[in-house]
């Protein structure tokens, strides 16, 4: 489990006073970025590589809102890998008060936008230290 | 059911290539605030007289990128109400192919962030009018 | 000069009530591009020629804040062309309500990144059409 | 002069492998923020107090791209305060590069979007501490 903190915005707010419930997809971005960091590859390197992980799912659960200038915790495990895709759940938090809670779905993709089988290095990589991380 | 299209926006593009996912779910908004006009109440005067829909749980499965100055289709339904949720189901297209398949649900909240029983006037009038538009 | 509308969306909106300053910037972009269709080429079609035309200064003025479901007015027209730059000039309205003043400035530069000078076909053609729609 | 830094997101690309323009807008704001946040009473607490401070111009020169899992610096100074309003400027940097500079300038507006003079209090306040960090 990988946790980083960020302040909202006002640009991620909206006139409902609360921030607008398409950049918490941005913050789950966020929260598996740094969690792909702790592999000791960042994603940045896996598409200079060549690898891509779009997103092919998410389900996102919004139980309180966040506010303009709060600081929010984001929670990001490792939910299941497999050659083929990667899935990740993710915690929000403002102190003690969840958030939001969501899974993503992730397939691998080559640069010509075909869905390949990961790299066997890389997924061992990712495997082993998501024994440390999970 | 109701029908909506829109021209994909640079801005809305990602390093990818593709849209990024997050704006599908503005692309989702933008639906269901149309959907909700035909019923003869605007989502805004609907704000104005006190009453909020904000989102509670979205469920989204992409299928195929939407690219930039793509014309991309926005069908929206409704998939269920009762006086104290509303259900949306939407379908993207880009021509005949499927982009992105997703539900969103919504409860119903005053201006003091307080869940609610939607006004019965409002809740008959959405009913009937959806008997038409489903 | 070219006109086109659009409506604005939640998503545009922050917790003042009104448009967040940045998203101007694509509207914006929206007017240009649809002002460099009229010229027979799309700014889609001019990348895939190698032609990007990233933005390198804008100066912006607002007068008064669009609001959440408003349609608003974008007219663009050229300012200035060379070989080696394009300037746009921008007026934004709501219904006669001026709300924001702009201009942008543009480089050619080629898909290595480079700075270039405009092909001459495209220049001409540009510099024909715009005679049309100054 | 207040500097801040933070890490370009996926989010923030556009398929020209850059940061799309408009997000330098938010950079600004997130610099002028902290800048605020130095004189002892933060944006929100200003808003919360009924002082906003809307942008009424901005002058942007974009002179470098950001990409992708960059860390930007920002660094903002006031350059100007009187009762009516109030400027900033920025430069914003990745390591020694000069990416973007740009000034922006705010009025003083009540909750009732009424231009107003600065609290008097609030105005020594900004100027004394503007004073150690300009």
């Amino acid at each position: 489990m990988v946790k980083i903190s960020t302040r909202i915005r006002y640009s991620e707010t909206d006139r409902m006073g609360f921030v607008y419930h398409s950049h918490y997809l941005v913050f789950l971005e966020m929260g598996r970025t740094e969690w792909l960091r702790k592999t000791g590859i960042s994603y940045k390197e896996m598409e200079d590589m060549g690898f891509f992980l779009p997103v092919v799912k998410i389900d996102i659960t919004y139980k309180k809102p966040a506010k303009y200038d709060d600081i929010i915790k984001i929670y990001t495990s490792l939910k299941s890998i497999n050659s083929r895709s990667i899935e990740f759940s993710y915690t929000l938090k403002r102190e003690n008060t969840i958030l939001v809670i969501a899974t993503t779905k992730h397939i691998f993709m080559n640069n010509k936008g075909k869905a390949i089988t990961l790299d066997k290095k890389l997924y061992e990589k990712i495997k082993r230290i998501s024994g440390n991380t999970v």
